[in-house]
């Protein structure tokens, strides 16, 4: 009998572990997930994910051929080190080494950006697509950046983190410590943080400032039904993501740039004043340029990129 | 007798057309400039160039192999077609047909930021090195970007047009209409405008600001005497300049970012304190990052990179 080839891709994010399997063919066959607590001890995560991978191993005897993992957070050339991470307990762990010596099985560590670029351009928008780059409009932008159909790792594994290009002065400061980073502009939690201010600015609306939590898509919705107050914001994150992007172009001249991340739900709201702003922002006005495109994979991108880095990697 | 192997080189700026001519080795053997003249028409300044190469075609009988020619534009991805060139009447011009036309010679044409790029990669400071920046400081910021070490061309042949990326908000706007781009930020363009601005300010200095034309090299000869009025511009100068390379450090993560163009001259006045702004700007403060360097090559990047894509693109 043939063995059946498989690979595991895990998803680490602030909330949840998303963890899932893809075939020889790259077709999702598996998903699971469980619940992150970033906040718990490295050791105490790392186990849990290398329950999770136990777990599916004895599910799928003889089948998983390797692990593939996406880390929110800065790793260290080799892929291996991960050096810095914000939003969970992982920093200066050797996570390839931690999880190989709990699970046997061989396993690749990634930036999810990164990843989620890998999958868009395996099996999404990107597919076929030689230069591009993926924005992750979220709580921050992540993204990654594939040139000559290769993804673009810089000389020290810390490329593409385009949500730390400074493009603009702005009222607060980005986490990072700089003023005028693009995700202070243009991140869902940009979006956010901008209606809040000018709720609290506006006589009539302050006291609904607190009532509810705001999130970004009661933004979205309500600039869609033509809320004043909603859409100034929303300009102006459209805007600043036209500057952004256009600073891309200006550097990079991608086939295409995708927009995937919660933000990109906004589909054609998002892409219609988007791609004016960039056509007025050019530094040549009837010269080609990248198409502005809609990601495809939505949540599933970080865990298919993790499985294709084990596929690609594996048989590397 | 073994035949010798030449290219010419031809940099065509806005104040002169330089030429050189390099051997097989790629010495630089031969140099010489005219005026260009650069708002002719266009067929005279075809003419002028032209007669520059028929010119040393017949000083060097059989012994040139191809001519490459920078230039100041945007030029279409076959590097044929010059679509759109600012300080030279070179609009829509096919550029390789109408040399090759004239001088019965194999011609290549490319933007001279990537020219002098390819120099700098070939002989210079960036021999060698994988994946780099080079910065020209000048008029405007140009430059060219190395991955992998290959030259990046972008989906459209418009990429490394760094110069307008915008990175903050300006008190003018930049020529090519929009606020806040690097240059207008960080040339030596905008070097000089915000020290005129200054002295405009100044009660005690606005007499004397149309006394004398002010140029780079005297405000930076200024601030090294301690000059108060400008070290405060420059100062601002170092401060956009660090903005800058940290957004391109960010995105691309190269091995070096080198700086070229007239202020480069002003060598470690340049880069030392650019050095320390850059370092306080990156994103993780102990994580290795690019080197910044001064460019090699001087005035004859644009020539030498010119003959080395004659001498490339004839082996190729």
């Amino acid at each position: 009998m043939r063995k059946i080839d498989m690979y595991i891709g895990i998803d680490i994010g602030g909330t949840n572990i998303s963890c899932g399997i893809i075939d020889e063919l790259g077709q999702l066959v598996f998903k699971e997930s469980i619940p992150s607590g970033g906040n718990r001890e490295t050791i105490a995560i790392l186990d849990d994910i290398a329950g999770l991978i136990n777990e599916l191993k004895s599910k799928f005897v003889g089948k998983i051929n390797a692990i593939g993992i996406g880390v929110p957070g800065i790793i260290a050339k080799d892929n291996d080190y991960i050096y810095y991470c914000p939003n969970i307990n992982f920093v200066r762990v050797h996570m390839k080494e931690e999880i190989e010596k709990r699970t046997g099985l061989l396993t690749f560590v990634d930036n999810d950006g990164n990843l989620a670029t890998l999958a868009e351009h395996e099996v999404g928008v990107l597919k076929g697509v030689k230069n591009a780059v993926l924005l992750t409009l979220g709580t921050g932008i992540g993204g990654g950046i594939i040139i000559n159909d290769e993804m673009l790792r810089g000389a020290n594994g810390l490329s593409s983190e385009v949500g730390h290009m400074v493009i603009g002065k702005n009222d607060y400061d980005c986490n990072c410590g700089k003023n005028g980073c693009f995700e202070s502009f243009a991140s869902a939690s940009a979006l956010v943080r901008y209606t809040e201010k000018l709720l609290d600015e506006s006589k009539v609306f302050s006291s609904m400032r607190n009532l509810k939590k705001i999130n970004a898509k009661a933004i979205v919705d309500a600039a869609k039904t033509g809320d004043k107050l909603a859409n100034e914001s929303y300009s102006r994150f459209i805007n600043y993501l036209g500057i952004g992007i256009v600073n891309l172009i200006n550097i990079l001249d991608p086939d295409i740039i995708a927009l995937g991340g919660g933000l990109a739900n906004a589909g054609e709201f998002l892409t219609k004043p988007l791609k004016e702003k960039v056509e007025s922002l050019l530094l040549i006005d009837d010269f080609p340029h990248a198409e502005i495109k809609l990601a495809k994979l939505g949540n599933d991108a970080g865990i298919l990129g993790a499985a294709f880095l084990a596929k690609k990697m594996y048989k590397a």
